[in-house]
Formats: C-alpha cells, sequence, structure tokens
C-alpha cells in the first residue's frame, strides 16, 4: 500500500513536551517541514494563546487538534471546558480532544461515571457549537478506564455521539483501539461524519508502564498500515497526528532527532 | 446484597504460587475451610498428576478449573493442550481454562491471529469433548492482546463459543472483563450454558505493572458485587475462585495470611 502523502504529519506537541517549549515546538515544525501541530493546554498557556495563535498562523501549520477537555470529574469540569473551547477557537483548531475522565474519587460506579460523561459533553456541546469548535471523545485504552478515561471503545463513543447530534465525533488513537476486534467495524460506523482526528504511535512489548511507555511507530507491534487502510476507507482525509509519551526513551532524545525520526517513520511504516 | 455463600470459594494457585507446593495449598484449603482449588499445570507437574488428584479427592476439595491450556502460537500446542485435557479429566475439573496466546513472534496480523485460535479451539474441541472436560476461554484485558491472548472481550469469546457448539465456554475474570461497557449484556449472553468458571481479584490505582499487580478483593475499584449480581442473574452458581498476580504484595506474604483474607474478602466485599 502506498504512503501516506507526507503533508499530511502533524505534530502532537505531547511527543516533544519535556525537552521543548511550544514556540521551540512551532519552529521545530516548520524547520523540519511539519504542516500541523496538536498543542496541550499547559504549552498553550506557558506561550499565550494570543502569541501561540499568531506564530501558528505565522509558520502556516494546521492546528489538528487541541489537548484538552474533558476530564468531567474535576470541579472546574465546567469553565474549564469553557476555556478550552475558546482556546480551540482562537487557534481554528478542526476539533477539542476531550478525555473524558476516569473514575470520580472513591466510587467503584463506572456506570453512573459513563453516564454523566454523556451528561457533562451534551452541556457543553450547544457552546462548542455556537463557537464552532467539534468535539472529538478520545476513547482511552481500558487500562486507563479508572484513572484517565471510562469511555474505552470506539462503539462506546460512537453510541454517545449518535444520541447526541451533530458537531461531536472521536478521536481514533491507534495506542487506544488496536487491540480492539470491532475495530474496522466501527471505524466504517463512524465514518468521515465522525472521525475527526487519528491519532499514531505504537505498542511496544513489552510495555513497561500504563500511560508513559508508548512506542515510535514501528517500534512495536500495531499494524498501521491496515488501520490507515480502514479509516482512509471510512473517508478520513485529514492529518496523521504522532503523539508519543515516552519517559524512557523519546523524551529523553533530542528532539530534533524525535521530529526526524517521526517524519522518517510516518513515511516508511505507517 | 447478601454476601456470597462461603462454601463457593476456590483457590486458584497462582495466588500463592510463590510461597506453596501444590500439595501445601491443598492442606491450606483443607485447614482453612476453603472447598476449591484451580491448580496451575507447572505445580501439577511438580507434585504429578495422579498424587495430586489422590490429595485433592481425600481432602474433599472441588477443582474449579485448569490453568491452562491455550497458548496456540506455541509450537507443540496441540501435544500440550492434549495433556492438559487429560489433566482436568484426571483431576475431574470443572473446566480447562484456555489462555490463548497473542501475536506470533514477528506478527501484527490480529487479524490472523485471532482466526487461528478459532481454527485450534476446533482441533481439539472434539477431543475435549470425548474427555468429558469443558473448554473455557478466558478473555484477557485488552493490555494483554499483544503477549498473551488475542481474545480480549466476552463478546469475541462468545462469537467463538456459538460457532462451536457444545462443550467451550467462557471464564469470566474480574480483572479482564471489568471495565466493558458491554459486561452485563455479555453475561447475560453468556448464561449458565457458557460461564464454566468466575474469577475474582481487584484492579488497583495505580497499577503498576502490566502482568504482576493485581490487588486483593476490596483494595481495588471494580465493583465486585455488582458483577457477582450479573453473574448470579445469568445462572451461574459455580465457584468463585481468586485469582491474584502480585509481585509487590501477596506473593511476599505469609500464604496462610493471604488464605486468611481472601476468606475474609470473599465474605465482606464481593
Amino acid at each position: 500500500m502506498a504512503s501516506p502523502d507526507p503533508s499530511l504529519l502533524s505534530l502532537n506537541t505531547a511527543t516533544v513536551s519535556k525537552q521543548w517549549t511550544l514556540a521551540q515546538m512551532i519552529e521545530g515544525c516548520a524547520r523540519h517541514g511539519i504542516r500541523g501541530i496538536a498543542p496541550w493546554r499547559d504549552k498553550l498557556a506557558e506561550m499565550g494563546v494570543t502569541e501561540a495563535a499568531r506564530a501558528i498562523k505565522a509558520n502556516g501549520l494546521t492546528v489538528t487538534g487541541v489537548c484538552r477537555g474533558g476530564f468531567f470529574t474535576a470541579k472546574d469540569w465546567l469553565d474549564d471546558n469553557r476555556r478550552a473551547i475558546e482556546e480551540a477557537h482562537a487557534l481554528g483548531a478542526h476539533c477539542l480532544v476531550l478525555v473524558v475522565g476516569g473514575l470520580p474519587g472513591g466510587s467503584k460506579d463506572l456506570i453512573r461515571a459513563r453516564e454523566r460523561v454523556k451528561e457533562c459533553i451534551s452541556m457543553v456541546l450547544p457552546e462548542a457549537r455556537k463557537a464552532g469548535v467539534r468535539l472529538a471523545i478520545e476513547p482511552l485504552h481500558p487500562m486507563q478506564a479508572a484513572e484517565r478515561a471510562c469511555i474505552n471503545t470506539l462503539e462506546q463513543a460512537l453510541d454517545i455521539c449518535d444520541a447526541l447530534g451533530d458537531g461531536i465525533g472521536v478521536a481514533v488513537d491507534v495506542y487506544h483501539v488496536w487491540w480492539d476486534p470491532k475495530l474496522e467495524q466501527q471505524i466504517r460506523r463512524a465514518g468521515k461524519k465522525r472521525i475527526f482526528a487519528y491519532h499514531l504511535c505504537d505498542w511496544l512489548v513489552p510495555t513497561r508502564d500504563l500511560l508513559n511507555d508508548r512506542g515510535m511507530m514501528g517500534d512495536g507491534v500495531i499494524d498501521l498500515p491496515r488501520i490507515r487502510s480502514w479509516v482512509e476507507a471510512a473517508g478520513y482525509a485529514g492529518m496523521h497526528e504522532v503523539e508519543i509519551f515516552s519517559e524512557r526513551d523519546w523524551w529523553r532524545r533530542d528532539p530534533d532527532e524525535v521530529l526526524r525520526t517521526c517524519k522518517e517513520r510516518f513515511a516508511t511504516v505507517t
């Protein structure tokens, strides 16, 4: 199968978050010919949203997403999601990624936690629509159900989308969904209408940490070309965002080397 | 909701595998009034199957399962599964648990790996039926898809069961399935006909290792009474088997303390 169009590569700032400021990341993308960026909000706050928007525009980058809204388990979730929507609007982001939060402290009631996520999204969705910001639910790997997100499959996320209507879709991150027996079926179901983002990295064998041991594309066991073929067949024509949390490896490397490797692997193994 | 019948507690030998021989485990169960046991085959091999069967019978224990068959990725999988069936037969075990294996070395083809599992089970199933040994597919947590089992949801396991007919069912281990949005639905679908075993432990927050950091019932976030209510409502009336892999905690404790704690927690939090 043919390589993806190199101009579709986007950098999620988590990938070099320990090494660079957002200003350096924007310059880095420009220097390496990477045409998209997806900033995390801590980096945005450091730089200031107005200045970040200016620099991103000056360098002609597409903002494939803002990470993240959600965490409906937090006390200030409503204000925080409103601010996230404003920031995504200010950057002209393709979507605001929602990491929905896990079990509220002390609770074991996963069913209630999931109902609450749906209720909370339905409360912020009108404001997101008004701002022209699409909300992308990111189903996280089941191993993160307790701590980070109680939405754990594409099927579950799409059921919520179908219940809530327009302006809500999904971020498909291969790391979180590669194992799912219903992946192809649910990507087809999502279609162009619901797939707002596509995230890349790899699943290492062995994986030594539940959160920060993701691999560079090609270093793990995910069949990336196959999943890409499903996403493309579903009509997704957006960018492919590399997001790697890697305490032991990529966060310790020279960030220019990281970006060069992302580009090379994107062209050869995805 | 009422506590489970104390006589339904069974000990999976993994729980004290670092401390005791199988002979000690059998005596330990008898001493603590635990009425069921599920031996792993390495322990069985050490003791000898004939002697183990004799001691188990002499102590009046029920064998809730033999761990494990499966691992269809191994070179000698067919002979090994035949031996496992013989051992389960010799012990009069309620089932032989199948941990099906992950991706074959070097492969990224999860779809093919899953097809192969179905083919391999269909090859050993006639022999298992002849021996009167029920095969229980144990869906493992998606975080173990690459290394230990490419069957990762109850829905996926039940699809295989439905395709293969009688004598094949599932082992429902709360650790592997607690996160599943379709858990209640699929337990109902499985019913009495397909649920051959029910395994207990807990999901710790944080979980520090993908394999050997399981918690004692009550120490984690799994809503054990709720899952039990679903399993009972589905018609399952068998034993509840405690299986805890715990490098940092329970494998380091006095095994009599472990068994006492299993009994107490079984009565109070499951």
